[in-house]
């Protein structure tokens, strides 16, 4: 057996970790500039601080419920094994730890950025650039790290199954998930209270400041400026490094875990382990291949925008290109079965996870059409920029579902070697097109970070005074990482959509091992037909439990996947829209008692606005995420495991689509509204500005709250469903 | 054979319409009031026959293609029978006939209506519902005088099969589906182009009206009034009745179906029959016990508000109450299997629509916290009003989805006696159920026409100048109808997802006719099992097709679903944005340009605003249209079988919880807005009405145009594919 090719696995992870390292101490060599920019974003540095170990502590007491109920189902139910609850512990830890670390970073190069804009653009892109990377590596170093640590000890400490030698790997895998649940947990809850946080100061900041008191954005003189640029880092750093990395390992286990199952039975030992190992080796060469890419981004002293974007293009290209010929390389040298196929899916993933991203860019930046159109619609006011834009949005899902359809069909349809009946290899190589989208995440992800990270640069600027150039500087490098991080975020919503099916056929798995735990050894068929149980294939338990669309029961669960997706943005929307009217009071509050406020003569109170946003987020959190956790359990209880299928089908359809429904949505208003900005339709003060304004401030919860924590709770529901696995086969009402 | 039984449908058809003459011509009978409220009701009503006309000559084009197409595929390819196109034309035909005389009869009424609120409101309520009450009956006897007339025709030319006797009630039934394909098609055109009309004109008025230049809705200064007046009339009025002879005929149709394919292969002819004519004799029933309930809304000559609420009230509930009682007598009296059950499925289809219906009052209706707190929203602006608005919608869709789920599963579980595996009969009690809330739609569509008539009214008493006093009472009216008219909507849209489940078991009975057709005698099933293709079941079709949720076939099918459901909300909010830009402008030049507008000097051009929402709505409504019955077609001829049923069920899943996110997003918005007006947060013409007028607008094409039209979208396609099955089956590329 080929083990020597895992070691590069947990290489790759310490090579990216020692790397993050060293960029991070060479950012820290940068000059902080000015004692005010200084000061200015150790406020910011410790608002968001303090609010992220707020939040923490509530997730804390989540964990710890969570663990006492996998506990008491561990020993008292039919639960996988005793690992699961640390396990999932780890998972959360880790998914903490990467938006921890990432908004550290943020939070230190923020004004280290702005002080070498002020010196020239390509040296705060450098900055800024280097920092995102940061969090790049953190995120993939440590989703390595954590899947090698677990991988190495459940193969020492799990026994071997003499009569059943292709049960253990499919142990490790389904336990590993559970680290997989962890990690998304803790995403669902950075996502949504980060968003919620972020978005109350964003909207409150907005719509008191810059529509009523006329002040511009990251204006001193208001209030909620300090926690607005505290948002961006909770939110959009800590909340998409936590996001990123539940992408991350869950396309990862998910594929190995089903790599796994579709050799049990067969004794193929070995060839199973190559399954389960090739996603983790295909993810560990992408670590290299995005070092290697970030190393390219390089320019000229004096370059222009377009040489800047070329070259932040072409780090990430290159690496895309390079991994299609490592893959084809690995797989060969692994000799997994099939490995043309496999490696020809993981390009099919890639051209998706593209095509995704430029049809992103096409419906929601400035320099096309639609987005065009949205801005003039701003002429007959807000009314009909709202109508246009989701109108716009809901258009936008068209691209993104045909590519993915098209991903789906052919990526299975390769990997099962052209025979659609062989679903275990069909799906695996759905997986695998996923864990080939995010395997350059290392890059694509440092391209998306260094965003915020200019955001909150030239929000620093703006405070400090350091004058017009210096902030415009910071907002081309920050519309530049708009437009690079359109791919990577094609590859982020692709890849949910694909580990969401994959993650199906794993929870398939765990129920053959809930029936085997409650003592069956075959599935009685109809027809008669009996199958030992761990010789049945997946289409025997579809079987089996009737999961066929004329089933009520997987019916029921389809409608209320749907209804879940729904239910938790319109949660999302309220919290976000509830804690803004707080801010907006707040706020107004401020201008009107505290005078001489609008003169810049009295300071605002900017602590009292970080507590509204902090209140608000942590209130209003964990309701939602709760439901996610609760409803593959009810659900469960009440249909079975047919209704848990048509749960998890249900709301992966429709909350894949109604996710990128509302990050386009969201993504055009925010640009229709630059696009005005720019000097279109009136420029910035005219009627179409304040119409356009709207628009943002409802795109606002659309993009960053609500849109994106649809992907995790899609793919949170299918691993606790997968966890509680167990419970369903034994219990059910109908 | 209990075949007297059957004579009670189209005597209860002939019944219906005689008396919806009666209505009429009473109706007649009453003064058009002063020559100027004539001469308004007399431009309103050739502007929309106009319209109309225009609408018709279009979609006949359409009818004639279709026609076509399906004329060539009957005699080509591998059709059902040649009854198809025809059968196809009498359902477009009749579903327009009842939204053309629906609207005749509601543009005849409005002046009459105000003319009688001018005596009192008791007398404006008996005059507008009498008209409400014709379109109710014209609808029900239009559709059971086809659904008739269709059955004894066929039972007399389709010959009998005496080889396998049970087929011929399949092929009639599958062939009367087309005619509710036809009826789907026509309401389709009907909701999407009177809803762009009728949302441009409103969007338009409003917003140059009553935003800009702060003049009263309905005023004769403002150019869109009489465009907009129209709109009431073509969108509210010729669209519902269009789109519930489509539900109505829907869920007859395809629950005679099902009858049918539950018996097919058992020689129990006579059982088989009675399961066919069991919904038509249901709803026979409901004619008559609506017409008790129209006639028992009495009041005395000086009601007050609540007296006239608890009238109509009381009319509903003993038609609902009656319903009940009936149906148990009348399936007991056919002797059909297992009759107390399928009447108690009855029951909890009544229960689910009202549950519906009630959780849409609380959440839309301004005497409940959610839309009082919307309103509130409106404090810090526009956009907080449509972030609440969204969130609110978003929530509104759990109580529905988890009722309609609680139907699903009761009255199949009844249906099937206690018997999952038996799902020729548990779907067939998931239809009986909708075609029970469906039964008495003649009152209930009563309830719910007389509110456009009376808001009609109000706009005439306007127009002429009637005075604030006869307008009030034309308000009370209109918000009395919007209470009443929930419980019916929620019938419609429960009826419409159970309707849309009795559709998919009807696609596969097409497809074993499919089968047979191209010489298939056997079904191959996994396991070499063998059945004879007359004797399969549901669920060997299920396998034989592989219709699970593992296929990715099936899976991909359902994304395109759930993205359909988004496409068609997307470019038919486009469309009415679109259209009402070019309204606002046309109405801000004719306030530039004509002097004395305002001022009250000088005539708007009326007609110029009338041709452009009659443009904008022919223009726009043909390429979502088509796109329904495109869909289906494509999907079948690359996926095959189990893409389609994945397109249905994913369309229906999304499309239903859509449907009632834009509707109740779009009814709270409408009453946020009148609760401010009533003089809360300020009242009229504050900051918060003006917010909350925003939110109005961008509600209108979700509440009146993209909303409603998902709902006949699911049916339609489900309809396309049943008719298409035949091409599925012949030929599919995966």
């Amino acid at each position: 057996m080929e083990t020597y090719l895992f070691w590069m696995v947990p290489a790759a992870s310490l090579l990216a970790l020692a790397l993050a390292g060293y960029f991070y101490k060479q950012m820290m060599r940068e000059s902080e500039g000015t004692p005010i920019m200084a000061k200015i974003a150790s406020h910011v540095r410790q608002g968001a601080m303090s609010y992220l170990k707020q939040q923490y502590k509530v997730v804390t007491w989540v964990f710890v419920g969570l663990v006492i109920l996998f506990a008491v189902m561990a020993y008292g139910f039919n639960l996988q094994n005793h690992w699961v609850p640390v396990a999932f512990l780890t998972g959360g830890f880790f998914s903490g730890l990467s938006g921890y670390l990432g908004m550290k970073t943020a939070t230190y190069a923020s004004a280290r950025t702005a002080n070498a804009a002020r010196n020239s653009l390509n040296k705060g892109l450098r900055v800024a650039f280097r920092s995102g990377a940061v969090m790049g590596l953190v995120v993939v170093g440590l989703g390595l790290f954590d899947i090698s640590f677990w991988y190495l000890l459940l193969e020492k400490c799990i026994p071997a199954d003499a009569l059943n030698p292709t049960s253990k790997l499919c142990i490790i895998t389904t336990t590993m998930l559970t680290f997989g649940m962890g990690a998304s947990t803790q995403a669902l809850f950075a996502r949504v209270g980060g968003g919620i946080y972020t978005k109350a100061a964003d909207v409150g900041a907005d719509l008191v400041g810059k529509v009523e008191a006329g002040i511009p954005e990251d204006d001193p003189r208001n209030p909620a400026t300090i926690a607005d640029n505290v948002g961006d880092n909770v939110g959009d750093v800590a909340g998409m490094g936590a996001d990123l990395y539940e992408s991350y390992c869950g396309s990862i286990l998910a594929t190995a875990a089903l790599g796994a199952a579709t050799f049990i039975g067969t004794g193929d030992t070995e060839m199973q382990f190559k399954a389960v190992i090739a996603p983790m080796l295909i993810a560990a060469v992408g670590i290299v291949l995005s070092i290697i890419g970030i190393f390219s981004v390089r320019t000229k002293e004096d370059a222009s925008m377009r040489d800047l974007l070329n070259a932040l293009g072409f780090g990430t290209n290159l690496s895309s290109a390079l991994i299609v010929v490592a893959t084809f390389l690995i797989l060969w040298l692994l000799g997994i079965n099939n490995w043309i196929n496999l490696s020809l899916a993981v390009v099919i993933g890639l051209i998706v996870g593209i095509v995704i991203g430029r049809s992103t860019e096409y419906y929601t930046s400035q320099s096309y059409k639609p987005t065009q159109k949205l801005s003039e619609s701003g002429k007959t006011g807000p009314a009909t920029v709202i109508i246009s834009g989701i109108g716009l949005g809901m258009i936008s899902t068209t691209i993104p579902v045909l590519s993915v359809v098209a991903g789906i069909i052919l990526s299975y349809w390769l990997a099962s070697g052209f025979d659609f009946s062989n679903i275990g290899m069909g799906l695996y190589g759905i997986g695998i097109a996923a864990v080939g989208m995010l395997s350059t995440l290392g890059i694509t992800l440092a391209t998306d970070a260094y965003g915020p990270i200019a955001d909150n640069a030239g929000g620093n600027a703006e405070m400090s005074g350091l004058g017009e150039e210096v902030r415009k500087r910071t907002d081309a490098l920050d519309s530049l990482g708009n437009t690079t991080a359109a791919t990577g975020k094609g590859f982020a919503i692709g890849s949910a959509a694909l580990t969401g099916l994959a993650l199906l056929a794993s929870y398939i798995e765990e129920i053959r091992i809930g029936l085997e735990r409650l003592g069956n050894t075959v599935l009685d068929l109809p027809g008669g037909i009996q199958v030992p149980i761990h010789e049945a294939s997946f289409t025997d338990f579809m079987m089996y439990y009737d999961v066929t669309l004329m089933n009520p029961k997987v019916l029921s669960g389809m409608f209320i996947g749907s209804m879940m997706a729904f239910l938790f943005c319109g949660l999302t929307m309220n919290a976000v829209g509830r804690a803004a009217a707080h801010m907006v009071e707040e706020v107004r509050r401020q201008f009107r008692e505290i005078k001489g406020i609008l003169e810049g003569k009295a300071e605002p109170d900017y602590a009292r606005c970080v507590q509204i946003s902090t209140r608000g987020a942590q209130h209003e959190m964990v309701f939602p995420s709760l439901l996610a956790i609760i409803a593959p359990i009810a659900t469960g209880l009440i249909f079975g495991v047919p209704g848990v299928i048509g749960l998890l089908v249900g709301g992966l359809s429709s909350g894949f689509v109604l996710a990128i429904f509302m990050a386009n949505a969201g993504g055009a208003w925010d640009n229709a509204k630059k696009f005005v900005e720019e000097g279109n339709f009136g420029g910035k003060g005219s009627e179409v500005h304040r119409a356009t304004v709207v628009g943002d401030t409802v795109g606002d919860p659309f993009k960053d709250t609500s849109g994106p924590s649809l992907n995790i709770l899609i793919k949170l529901m299918s691993m606790v469903a997968i966890v509680m696995a167990g419970l369903t086969v034994s219990w059910s009402l109908f």
